[in-house]
């Protein structure tokens, strides 16, 4: 065997050991040996090494309940390193820092019109957030070893490259070269994607789509984006645009026209921004937050224009809902974004429409709401950084290392905290 | 190594070699040890195994374009088993027998309507028909070794059973024992499975998905039913219900009641019974053929009034086949059965609803008619058999000695070829 097949090998062990830990509550190191096949003193060793790396950490004694030494129970260790999760969205941009555990430990959301203003003024709002969250990192301890920002269109992942936003009128930015100029050229990679998928993977990583092998997210924004699950992964389809059923139609015929060349689209009638106009508010970001939150503040005060509207938006994302369920079959369906914020006034009318129009199949879906409200696509991002340290543990000191020799230029850009 | 891994490693190199010898144009024995990786006596050994057990066989000599003694070539072997192809369909049963190439030998349709008789008289029909095919297998000296059955309902696999036929007003019907009994306990296994998942599986096979990763098929019968491709291969989805675009809503609000609950589903406009009535023509086979047929011909001769409802039919197809390419992205979408009978009146204006209304994503989606006209069902009927023989190339000998055990038995049914 030669020298690299065997690194490749060890890799690959610290990261099966990693991901069980990840999966089990507090497993000791026997336990890991069951879990994973390998023997105990490859796993001690193993351990032992994700442990230095900052990836693992002892955490307490097993409950033996009887006989024997009590082992030490192992964890994910919180307190090394993080990822950061950006979001440049229609009307706002937003940051987390989030542990290994996939944790919360900052955020920051800070409205701003972003199809008003150049690309160049979206990125030095986002560059001040993320600079407080990298001081944030630092006032705990934590090392930023990666970024994930969502953006709301298509992506190539390669580059870092914005196709297409049509909701911002953004063509071809290259969002993470962008990123890292305002940043001054951080020592960890910065990862672009569609903000539905990340929304997608932050609920599947630690929301409502947790453990569903098939689903449907959908995430409201301005428009309406979404993600088709399969397998547990998002589904691309052949070209990277699958998922998209805020263009999926509900009025072909007689409904608004949509930016995407359609009629009735189910974006132009529970896209956030049709929905503020039906119901007579800004349909952007203010100081009163997002359009959604009012609306959802009127339905709660019991507004019967808005309770009105929420209905037939209801029965409209039912009607949609319905043809995915009939064209894709999904165990679980979830509203997220905009749409979470709303699901209060939506689930009951979108789960009557989708039950009366899906009888000729036994199907059993749920559609429910996001378990993240408004940060699934931030930690969506932040998971995207955490599965490759997860993937490759060792990835993640080389990073630590740079970072420390980069401090010193970091310093000049970061916001003091408090 | 145990006895018992011996054998499935000696299986799973049969079924190795034999998957390479399908796929590829006519190789040698040294071509398969580069394509495989295998050593070219392992081939060997293995290409002569197949060759006795009727899989495989010496088809010429290969073009060796210089020195060197010239190699003979392989191929499936065409003139040794054979599979059958039914289908149980609302107004029709149909039979095919194909060979391991799978090319078709024999083929007979009976326009019946089903669903005003019980399923006994349509059984009956099924085997006086596959009674033809086995004689025909007879009289070329083929060995029948498998059937699978088509039916236009959710099936369940393991049993043979079909949970709900709502076209045929059929519930819990245990299709795989009926055709056992009716033809005299066969000695070769029967499949059941749903039409359009067939007929995706025949055009996968042989037809227009070849080749083709992502994809949908329509097939059109009396309502409309359908397969999303994911991989290759069909989709299920998490009930085995994925697939249902007949149930796609294109009128949700104005549209007419559908059997499934909803309102205004694609096959309350499209399916062959809705094209029928519009155009006033009876919604079953008749001695003129298919509803389809029937339309068809009308639209040759030029027929206005049936053109025009075409041109409407297609638009609808066209909304649909936008909101499942928004949802799923496929490749190609394959219109089949009646709606591959139609397709000359309906590419046009599907397709133009199509780039019309799904602008946002940069989609080379192709919408083409099926290749295999009305036989897409049974030859995915007979490909399921053909496939198991590919995967364990040695379970069709058993299936031999039995079938020659059991010709006597068999004769009593058979009739006797010309």
């Amino acid at each position: 065997v030669r020298r690299a097949d065997q690194r490749a090998v060890r890799t690959s062990n610290l990261s099966l050991v990693a991901r069980r830990i990840a999966e089990t509550r507090a497993p000791s190191r026997a336990q890991l040996a069951k879990l994973t096949g390998l023997n105990k003193t490859t796993v001690s060793s193993l351990v032992a090494e994700l442990i230095e790396r900052g990836i693992v950490t002892e955490s307490g004694l097993a409950d033996t309940r009887g006989a024997g030494r009590p082992a030490q129970t192992l964890e994910l260790d919180d307190s090394r390193i993080a990822a950061l999760g950006l979001e440049i969205n229609v009307d706002y941009v937003a940051v987390c820092v989030c542990d290994l555990r996939g944790a919360v430990r900052f955020r920051a959301t800070v409205g701003h019109d972003n199809r008003r203003s150049s690309p160049a003024v979206a990125f030095e709002l986002l560059a001040n957030l993320a600079g407080d969250a990298l001081a944030e990192c630092d006032a705990l301890g934590l090392t930023p070893i990666g970024a994930g920002i969502s953006v709301p269109g298509t992506v190539e992942a390669e580059t870092g490259m914005l196709i297409h936003a049509p909701n911002l009128g953004w063509n071809e930015v290259p969002v993470a070269q962008h990123l890292r100029d305002a940043l001054g050229n951080p020592p960890f990679p910065i990862h672009v994607a569609n903000d539905a998928n990340l929304a997608a993977l932050g609920e599947l990583e630690s929301g409502a789509l947790r453990g569903v092998d098939d689903g449907l997210l959908l995430y409201g924004n301005i428009g309406i984006g979404g993600a088709v699950i399969v397998a547990g992964a998002i589904f691309r389809g052949s070209g990277g645009f699958a998922g998209e059923i805020g263009h999926v139609p509900v009025r072909p015929f007689d409904g608004e026209r949509c930016r995407c060349g359609g009629r009735g689209c189910l974006e132009t009638i529970a896209g956030q921004e049709a929905i503020a106009r039906r119901v007579g508010i800004p349909g952007t970001r203010s100081v009163s937050g997002s359009p959604a939150t009012i609306v959802a503040e009127r339905a709660r005060s019991g507004d019967a224009d808005v309770l009105r509207a929420l209905d037939e938006v209801a029965e409209s994302l039912g009607v949609a809902i319905a043809g995915a369920v009939s064209l894709v079959d999904p165990r679980r369906v979830v509203l997220a974004g905009a749409l979470g914020t709303l699901a209060p006034w939506l689930l009951a009318g979108a789960r009557d429409a989708v039950s009366q129009r899906t009888r000729v199949a036994p199907t059993a879906v749920e559609i429910v709401s996001s378990e993240l409200g408004d940060e699934s696509a931030i930690r969506g991002g932040a998971a995207l950084v955490l599965h490759e340290v997860l993937s490759d543990p060792t990835c993640a000191e080389a990073r630590v290392q740079r970072s420390e020799q980069s401090a010193v230029k970091r310093a000049g850009l970061v916001v003091a905290p408090g």
